[in-house]
């Protein structure tokens, strides 16, 4: 508890300003863009950088990520996934894979976001894209490449179904993001929700409607385990 | 609307009892038991069979069986799906196929509700039970038969993402039947019913939670339009 | 599973464009045009036409539209339904028609969108437009002729009723689609949903909330099942 | 003000015995039994009818019938409605009817509940039941006197569409009444509820869940309007 | 039948435009604008005000205005209640008298909504607006006037408690009209709408939210029941 | 953090049985028993009243009640309120009043909860019951007296429109307890739960569906706060 | 009653503008802005003023901000908690201290308008901000100075689970304000909404999402019952 | 896929029995009891215990114990989890520690379900039971212990905000259990599930409400990661 109480934190007027997990395990400090000002998310990731290691902000506007680079020229802005990252730390790839899987193109900014996670994480990673279950034999096409992956992510939207299936094929933990991909009934990502959180395939556990963040941060810290230097 | 309005009921205390379908097409009278007193199903259900077509009684509990097999002891009471049946005319099984899949154990009373349907019409069916997507291997044995159904009825509870896999797999109508069978975030069938209406693939229409007398007969009038003597 | 797994599908860096139903039984290949890229919509729609079937592409924006056009000035766009169809493969059309019906003029979009997709199909239909239950007598005039439809579309809106009285009306299945149209307590489509989902008439099975393509494709395949040739 | 703070109301431990209505315009004291001890409806019960009025009980179960019939032996309990009434005070029917409407045969306990309403109010009452709009001949038949009722009460459960098509018939007010009856997508009448409420039909307003008491209060202060001696 | 049958309708290409209410009984017309194009809109009012009644356009955004205001000139556009009228016949007001209250200022669009329709529909009618229930003295201070109206129309949002304590207060029906103002728990409306379902008060009926129209014609249909030339 | 890591807690096979409260404050401890066997509930009951304070069991069935006072037959059964409660520490009541207000005679095991919680709390309690908004001037009569409490409890249930009009008649804080108490659309107490979150009276905070303890506790802790000795 | 009947409020065109409060105990007169025009809410800030109180508006717009400006300069624009206030009358600030918590710096303008509706109603405040529970020790680290509070109000989106750590950890009234950040499963809300409610921390009641006025206000007037002069 | 095609399974009557987990890498297999008969759960028992390996029934009641324990009197029923276990192998436990952390006693059930899973899997555990924030030493107490687990699992209902809070005082991956214990707005669990959907805590993610046997199995295969022999 003492230590705990002493762990590092730096108050600024808007946010405490948290470092004690880059301290410890080289983890990347991150931070949640939306509802923070363009100069409060400059003024986090500048904090959070000057402790030394990798930083991630995700969910990151066009003035967000002005605000940054204006500060770091050198930090990268991944379009597609929103996110920025500024890598200032080195570490090789893990040996264990996390696979990617994605129903549909739609679902392409959410996995996006988990991939850049993964990544700052010194993760490896391999995508299997655009392989719902409407057209199974997209999936199959890959089942033994599944298999050899040691976490596997699912993004899917719509009905949701990819997860179960994928988790029926392999052994694996699977990591479920039901996206908000899709219309009507799908009610900006309920059914994909409930799909996932219902699924009859052993090994599969949820995330929130389109968390890519979330879902890439707990596939490393699986994949992590299995690494011959694992804790 | 002068020949609507002079159709055939028979008014009861209690039900105004309809003979149109059957008089026209040899459908069968269906009686809907849920809420009905004993003595109304008896009782209905014998002005039905008056008329001299086959009769389909659903979801009928043991009172009710009862007081239709007092009247008719030549009805048969299917105990798994819930229905009695009085067969009073035959006709020749349809050449075309219905087939009837279920993902899991549990679902069995309510394809068993779309089986007594389909035969009480005369419908050729084949069952495909327990192929859940959780260990798709098993659906995927039979993906060449399920190929040659003219119409597929799919019922399928917790995540329900049979429905979809099923839909990418066959070319025929698909009439998927969400169930009640799950728990927890399957809201007593919510989960399954909104994952089918999300469904990816094409092809695929959804009928009511555990509604198999709907699902078999919507099956049993589209595998009708195949037949020859067709319309 | 072999054949299965073998069926084409061309990996594109978003997507994998798939070809087997084109390739088989002449149906139209279908792009989902939200949340891709007018680019990717452009390419998919590309190596879909490639193969030399059929088009369509539905819920397309301007943007799409445009990037479509530029590579096919000859792809029709149709304004209400939002869709863009190409045509390179002619079929007569189907001696059964399917009714299309509708409840009041603002659901239009949804049942054009039905309508293109049938068309594309090569399926003969009919319209029958703003006759919602409010006004029955609307309805009940066009009565005979919705008896001879072979399959019947219903779009229907604010509390959904229109799908029950026509199912009761016709021995055909029905196909309907509850649309997001109406306020308040519809909740976007809940509202019809769950009426048409509970309909008392049978033979009536329903898909997404605003999904006029997938109740034109069910209808259009299950028309077929009439149609001398079929399968 | 001051009038309204001298109302009359007689305090018991556990209730508020209000006399004010029946004093001044000679309507039926209620009591709406769930959740009151059999101790306490007689109690209320005998209180209400110390003032010499009619009074209606609600939705009694055995014993709370039993307790009041043990105080009044004269008052009757309508077993299909759940109702106990005591007629104190008699006056001659109204001229103008109101019309019971039914869609099905299970409905019967909520529009007997708001009949039982009715008829203690002295209102002259017509039944239409069994007449849902799955054959809609049925409710064809009558719509010649269904437009001669001055007011109309509708209960329907399942999808509740019966409602907007009396609606679309009469001219007259229509109050409306989702009923519990059915399953599944239902939800336990929310279906019906929104259906009722989205009506596009206009005159139709709605109460709440299998609340036959409230509709009928409803239509037989809104048919007393018509009445010549009225107001 | 028969009679239903041929009951007066024109159609165009997108609408069937039905004149048999104006016929019968004076009645206005009405077009609910929302999704519907200016063009339809002006060419539907264009019919209707042909027959010669009166024309009532609801929820008319400026372009649908424009385009009803070209052709009409002397119609009226009432801003708040986002209405256009059209008055070609005059009637006498009703002696009877609706009240039409409101919980707070930001309900007055749904009221004011309501208002026209009476008005239109030749009612008198007496506002009753800002007397919520948080400041009872508000509204008790107008009881006795209350109490003299026939029908009473109560719009309330956020909580909606005051349909309630409004249907205590008279002997006359209440309307109850939900209303989407508030936030949070609120839910766009169906916060005031439960409230509202579940009143205790006698007397009590609901509509959609944010339905002033359906409210108003409501009213007026039962005010006239009290009219000594009623029916 | 040390002095809270040290705080005393009991550790039992099945729980931590908790002392702090207690030997701080004076407060009783509380069991919540729902889900816990007669034994456990007897045991943790008799862990806590070794200490020496008063102890307080909230939601005990039979058994369990038999269990406690097997232990401790001077320990008082609650029955209508299903409390248990044993009184070792006695204090004087408080100067100020808690009121405790219902909206009707089927709320009161929730507010009898409230009120057992209170009193072993050491508070002054006055009741309010049966005093729910559809009439009015019963609530009304009791203004005065009302006005004087320091804090005010209310519950009701079906629309819970009570609380609104408590909170804008009174200047105390009002604690709001929706029950369960109604059917249909009151949603199992959602409706209540709804109406009292969007209070537009000021002053109102909302517990738990049926809480009657917590709004008791937070009654008394607030009322403390304004006795001469407090804090 | 006739007290209550006399209460003075001044009618406008669109508004019963209240001075009760303000008169009897020196609290603000509010205006809640959304629904009203920038002439509403400055006609209606004129009047409050004119009274010679202070006066509190929320949720203003850049226009009704200007529409107050205008009339009165020296109004005080709170920009992050879209607050206006109008300072008239002095007090001395309380001893007691209300503790502002909050969970995440997206919290900010919620709990702010919370601390604007403290200051305005002279109570002394205390903020803890970007305390959430994922990192505990920020919390911890201030659990001490937590403690001395007399009133806590903690705002918190995302899952909220801040409320239930705060109630066990001090023995004040804890007033928790559900926050609508968030994203996904977070439901606009509903998910630190429900959290908030099943609180097993004894002391903790909620508010509408967002409402920090509400929580203001209320924690406000518990504040001030334990200062000497109270009441 | 064609192995995938050859994978064993034994198609009972009512099951397709699937052995290929078991083959392939000691699993147990599992039967998820309810909706099956005793006679159908006692035979797939049967069978897969013929196989050789671990079998583990879940949920199953009296009678379902019954058939089994006939056939396998060996085999342990675990009351409290409500499990079957038949061990017909041995392996040495995990190193590897799992922590299985409840906030209350009656969130048993479902975190033994979670214990007899993992045991049966050969997995190290260790329980922290009775810890839920409302007194949040009791888990402070541990956290140094917590912190040395590989994976923790945590059931908790009524907020379920521990989730969040041992979320952030660990590094390994959290599984969340939700459970339905609690009342009014817990809504069966919903509330828990959407809190830890959203839990602002990284690593942490969610299985259906009640879901012990999923959390433990997939605690287990992460767990089984980080042993030397992994994979």
């Amino acid at each position: 508890m003492q230590a705990l109480r002493h762990l590092p934190f730096e108050p600024l007027e808007f946010a405490n300003v948290d470092h004690h997990r880059a301290l410890r395990c080289g983890f990347p400090e991150v931070i949640f863009c939306p509802g923070k000002t363009p100069h409060q998310v400059g003024e986090i990731f500048r904090r959070l950088a000057d402790v030394g290691g990798n930083v991630l902000a995700t969910r990151a506007d066009a003035a967000q990520v002005e605000a940054v680079r204006s500060l770091f020229p050198q930090a990268v802005h991944h379009e597609a996934a929103r996110c920025i990252t500024l890598r200032q730390q080195e570490a090789p790839p893990t040996n264990g894979v996390i696979g990617l899987v994605t129903a549909g193109t739609s679902d392409l900014p959410v996995i996006e976001e988990a991939k850049v996670t993964c990544e700052i994480m010194d993760q490896r990673v391999k995508s299997f894209y655009d392989v719902g279950v409407a057209g199974i034999h997209r999936l199959l096409a890959h089942s033994q490449t599944l298999r050899e992956m040691r976490v596997v992510v699912v993004a899917a939207g719509m009905e949701g179904a990819l997860a179960s299936v994928v988790g029926g094929l392999v052994e694996a933990p699977v990591i479920a993001i039901p996206t908000s991909v899709g219309y009507g009934a799908s009610f900006n990502g309920l059914a994909p929700l409930l799909t996932m959180l219902n699924s009859c395939a052993t090994g599969v556990a949820v995330v929130n409607i389109d968390n890519g963040f979330s879902a890439g941060y707990l596939a490393a810290i699986i994949n992590r385990l299995g690494e011959p230097q694992s804790e």
